[in-house]
């Protein structure tokens, strides 16, 4: 999306297209300002990373969060832990316990059982609170058996549960002088059993710090035991993440697979508001422009078309506005492109590929097309970057994008400018 | 609301207690956080000027943008532009028409009719356009004939189908040399014909000139002609308004009587996400602690009582947080009121009045009372405020207010932070 370049195009009836201005907006700026968010986050985390968007506490209310939650995978992330966007847009639900399911537990009397069902014949029971004590002991060297016993039955008990699934959180007391310990116990137990834990979330102090520690944990046991257990896991970190965080964890190394993010991801908080406008720009024909102190906000007038050329290396160059009565650019053919105000700011370019970008999605009461999935507007938006220069894309400073005017617009636009400016409105 | 002070007390099974976290958490955090934005433009703007919601068209979706009307409603603003806000909660709706209306009209041709319906008879029509004609003519000396014509007939042509209702946005071309002076004569004719024009809304440009040269024209208007026509009509205001320009406008001077806030309230710019917590304090009578390496994140445990204390003055001078089983502090009787982390900052209150800040909202899967309509809660917030002393709501650089543990519950959480934190999660 880019200054001045229409991004829906409604033609109808005067009273009915005054009518859906609120809605259009409201339906296009936040769901467009955090798409641009998560996309702007997974071109700093890398494509390696998985991302999850965890706002639904901080958004402004359910539906708000439900709107970010779709929109976040739109812009590149991978899932979700609002239960309820999942199963309304079929998206992927992650999450783990909380630190109240960990206080929970005191004490090892705290389990209402203390074994685990087979992972060959559920009902078969297998002892597996001594298993993780025998884990334990394993390690008293380095600790473990000086760990919090509550988090640890916590633990346990969420194995019981969740034995293909246990992810722990580690930080509700200390991270590394209990939290870890505890998992690597548990998780040891598990594998004997025949699952396969999943990993940890932290969820304060230094996550590069920590993720660092946990992961030199994890392989320190491998090595001691002669075998790849828990060197791989998942290490997922949550807290107040955002794309600086994201850019600062990456510069200074880190062992952390995947992120949760929400406060930041959901209020956009580096920016919280998109300023798209919906401006008359033609009536039976003829041209509209409404006048402004601040150049910045002239909209230009006329029903217009946006193409998007692409030169030779497939990158695109720049987009260009015209009427929509122009005749489309074709490939091959050099066109004049005007920057919008600057009159000596011109260029010209041959494009190898033109791409209108708009089409036709909706007419007479119906849609013309079937609805994009959100898998297909992923897709789609996933693509789109690949056209763009890394330039252009950089999360700091990046160069502008291009965005033209035909010689024939320009022309049109600034005649009715001068035209109309002066003579009819100032004195 | 007030760090570590409990805003809510849920008791429960645990697991229930557990799944309803992040719903409440929804529910609180944007909800307080709009409310206190609104209540933060209140305090600037001061009482007599009238504050209307804007912000559907940047809210978190449908939803979000209803939250959005409701708290700041709740938080002091007068009323909203979401007419479905509105009609759900009983709001004052107001807001006025849109650029693009004013620029589907090009000349008088364009007016459908050029009569007004009599005040008195609605059979009965008056020529209308004439009138404004007329009254155009009256001040030729002040160009008042070189208006833009288009929007001349747009305010025509609103008026007759808004007669008492003629708000008129008057920055579509230039304000003072064509928007302004086009109302003016719109509601001359107005009140000749026996109806009350309301006022002009600015949306561009400098609120605080543009405003002072408008009411200097009405002035004026009202001078030449010997009568109070249109020297107390209402100058409303929006584009971009938060505290700050709230503040330098009232600074610098200006004759805006009604502010549009959208943007900067709804997405709470200045602070866009309120970090309320949900904790677990205390299970079957066993008081919980989660540590944190962060003093600011230390949740106070046990379940808790929350009282206000006030002066002889009748101004709130802290809260203080007791277990829940400790007897509430009592008027007249010097009670101990500890920082909660700074052994050597104490005081001793001798309370006016005490007041139980928690209160029974829901037992057995019921309400105890009656919910609050948002009128009452509204009419709270604003008595609450009073008990406040001014240098506390301060917007910039406030000074805290104290927050207090009573002396049992202050050692209780020292003895159990130092028992429970070395020998059970430290090295």
């Amino acid at each position: 999306m880019f200054p001045r370049e229409p991004l829906l195009r409604i033609e109808g009836p005067l009273g009915i297209a005054q009518l859906v201005e609120t809605t259009l907006l409201n339906l296009v700026n936040y769901p467009s300002l955090v798409a641009t968010c998560a996309a702007r986050m997974r071109l700093v985390a890398g494509d390696s990373k998985r991302l999850l968007e965890f706002g639904l506490r901080r958004a402004q209310g359910p539906d708000g969060a439900i709107s970010a939650s779709k929109y976040s995978v739109i812009g590149g992330f991978d899932g979700t832990s609002n239960v309820l966007a999942g199963k309304m847009f079929d998206l992927s639900v992650a999450g783990t316990h909380g630190h109240a399911y960990i206080m929970s537990y005191i004490t090892f009397a705290d389990l209402p059982s203390t074994t685990i069902a087979s992972p060959t014949d559920k009902t078969v029971q297998i002892e597996f609170k001594n298993l993780v004590l025998q884990k334990r002991l394993l390690f008293e060297d380095l600790g473990f058996c000086k760990t919090n016993e509550g988090e640890l039955a916590a633990f346990v008990s969420y194995a019981q549960a969740f034995p293909n699934g246990f992810l722990a959180l580690v930080d509700t007391y200390d991270t590394l002088s209990s939290g870890v310990k505890n998992f690597v116990c548990v998780s040891l137990a598990l594998i004997d059993i025949g699952y396969a834990p999943r990993g940890i979330r932290l969820d304060s102090g230094d996550l590069a710090y920590l993720s660092t520690e946990c992961r030199k944990l994890f392989r320190e046991v491998d090595t001691r035991l002669g075998k790849n257990a828990l060197t791989d896991l998942m290490i997922s970190a949550s807290n107040d993440i955002n794309e600086k965080v994201l850019a600062a964890l990456d510069k200074q190394g880190h062992e952390i697979d995947c992120f949760g993010i929400g406060t930041h991801l959901v209020t956009c908080q580096s920016q919280p508001a998109l300023g798209c406008v919906y401006k008359l720009v033609e009536v039976k024909g003829n041209p509209r422009i409404k006048l402004s102190q601040e150049i910045e906000k002239l909209v230009v007038p006329c029903k217009k078309a946006v193409y998007r050329l692409y030169g030779k290396d497939g990158v695109a160059i720049l987009d260009v506005i015209q009427m929509s009565t122009e005749p489309p650019p074709a490939v091959g053919k050099p066109i004049l492109c005007r920057h919008p105000f600057e009159s000596h700011k011109t260029c010209r370019v041959t494009p190898s590929r033109v791409e209108e970008l708009l089409s036709l999605l909706w007419e007479n009461g119906s849609p013309v097309r079937p609805i994009s999935t959100i898998a297909e507007v992923r897709a789609h938006r996933a693509n789109q970057m690949t056209f763009m220069r890394n330039d252009i894309l950089r999360t700091t400073n990046p160069t502008p994008y291009k965005v033209s005017l035909s010689e024939t617009l320009f022309q049109f636009m600034h005649a009715l400018w001068q035209e109309y400016a002066p003579t009819r409105h100032f004195e």
